[in-house]
């Protein structure tokens, strides 16, 4: 890549279309004049309107055309058939063809995972890529990695993971010797189910990660390391139950404050600490999940991402495009050869 | 069983040892004089000093004594082999014969795990006993297990996780035909992993189970199921990762607060809302996790059970006894032998 970074993205995924994908890049380029340019693909009739309605006039913005998109209800596979016309499909194709350095969507994740593999391939040295997300915490937050990709995994793709995921924490997070943990039922090597021994052993034989051991789930949101690696069921099931935790107890607390007069009035006075909380477990502010290991750059937005969150995706998708992240990875597992290949 | 239940404790497990336990106990019996009677086992001298502080006089407790007991840190595997003079050994040993009806312990949950299961053994037609939790929501609760007892998992173990988990709901929460669902990475059946395909082929041929299919871990905060199965690793993880959020939350909320004024002036007005929330969200008001499948009646407590968790146990305990759930839940895998056994 010479120049600066070329980001395409799917301007039809996620659940509010063109009209919120135009206002978070032209909210971005106004930021940050310079840092990239966008390549939005889909609909062109309905992203122009978008744009023009953002205040685009005059920003580094191209519009490629096709009719195709990806329902959030479609199954992966099926979406991945039909990616030579969908949005998410041909921002892919535009990336294999070298006209764009990453693409990003906030669509159907599956369906994103499915055709990012197909249409990209992966990097020579990586057996699976994995889905990592970060998850805020009071320690500045902690990588889990796979949280989706892979349902089924063989021990060296968590090795994988703990290499991708310590890159990804090394250059874009600024951890100078990420620690890496092993997510399991126990911090006992004892413990655990037959995947995580045998990629324990793995991991405590790898000379270029910085492993601690094994973790359990509630060491993620104490940020008592800076990496975990799962497989992807598991990952997944965390991810969920987190947000299912996080959703329930903000409902409870709404319907008691609400259900209370006297409580109303007291948050007329925690107004600002209850903006403050919001922003610390807002993922908006932590923008996209990127697919690690794939032959490019993939990163994959929340549904609902707004435009704070397109914002935000792009900025982590330009720094991780001009730290070359992908060479890194590459230089790492091989560097490993013996327990991660 | 004749008679009232009677209920053996570990009054060495938990955090906080015999003084908490005796507090329980005493306020238990306080409320429902009659409902059971109790043996407290451990340290007689530590017991009875407890008993005599918490106001013990005249009622039904029993003391025995031994003088080992199990450390929180110490592995499963040693403290089972050690049970003919721990605490938690010598309560199952008087459940195995005759002389109580059910057991309690706070103490390490895969000592007493281990103990009960070589101690007690299994239901003639139960595989592999799982261990079971009452997860809050706003519809009300959601069991879910195995929370930790079996880390690798059959597929059939799954579908007797379903019959015993349905049993408790209907016995124990009143749900007259328990909705089961299966976790998984997406409701489609096409989602999981070999264990969830396998496990959902079998759930959906029993013909005793009201099987709703594939869930995800956000629906066991919503409610949308009244139990729901899993294997021990995934659903341990599961556990740990709700208790993570929920206190990274409340810790953060915590802080937020305190650093403004405004806010702490704010609470003031919130405290009977707050209170109820915390309600909402207290494991102490919901007791105890039964290890369900063994030959017996074993509960398992959090190892900083307060009085509160204590008493509350107890009344969830002897329901347990006098609903003879047990008896349902033999007759239960029976009748679905095809796939439940």
């Amino acid at each position: 890549m010479a120049g600066i970074p070329r980001i395409g993205i799917d301007a039809m995924g996620g659940d509010h279309g063109p009209t919120v994908v135009a206002e978070g890049v032209v909210q971005a380029l106004r930021e940050q004049p310079g840092r990239f340019t966008v390549t939005l693909v889909g609909d062109e009739g309905e992203i122009r309107a978008a744009l023009a309605r953002a205040g685009a006039d005059g920003r580094p913005i191209e519009v490629v055309h096709t009719s195709g998109q990806v329902d959030m209800g479609e199954k992966a596979a099926a979406a991945a058939r039909r990616r030579t016309t969908t949005s998410i499909g041909v921002v892919t194709q535009l990336h294999k063809e070298g006209k764009v350095d990453a693409i990003f969507s906030a669509g159907n994740t599956g369906a994103v995972v499915a055709t990012a593999l197909l249409g990209l391939g992966r990097l020579e040295s990586v057996s699976r890529p994995g889905l990592a997300v970060f998850m805020p915490n009071l320690a500045g937050g902690t990588v889990v990695l796979d949280v989706g990709a892979n349902a089924e995994c063989k021990p060296n793709y968590l090795v994988q993971f703990a290499h991708m995921g310590s890159v990804y924490a090394r250059y874009l997070l600024g951890r100078e010797n990420p620690r890496v943990g092993l997510l399991s039922i126990g911090e006992e090597e004892t413990k655990g189910n037959d995947l995580v021994f045998e990629a324990g052993d793995l991991l405590r034989r790898a000379r270029h990660l910085n492993f601690i051991g094994n973790v359990e789930g509630r060491d993620i949101f104490k940020g008592t390391c800076d990496v975990v690696v799962t497989d992807g069921f598991t990952g997944n099931v965390l991810l969920k139950t987190g947000e299912g935790v996080a959703t329930l107890l903000i409902d409870i607390m709404r319907r008691e404050i609400r259900s209370d007069p006297l409580a109303v009035f007291g948050t007329l006075f925690m107004r600002p600490a209850l903006r403050r909380l919001k922003k610390h477990m807002d993922w908006e502010e932590h923008g996209a999940a990127p697919l690690l290991g794939v032959d490019g750059v993939c990163f994959i937005g929340h549904g609902s991402s707004g435009p704070k969150a397109f914002k935000s995706a792009l900025r982590t998708i330009a720094a991780f495009v001009e730290q070359r992240v992908n060479d890194h990875i590459r230089e790492e597992i091989e560097a490993d050869h013996d327990t991660a290949a």
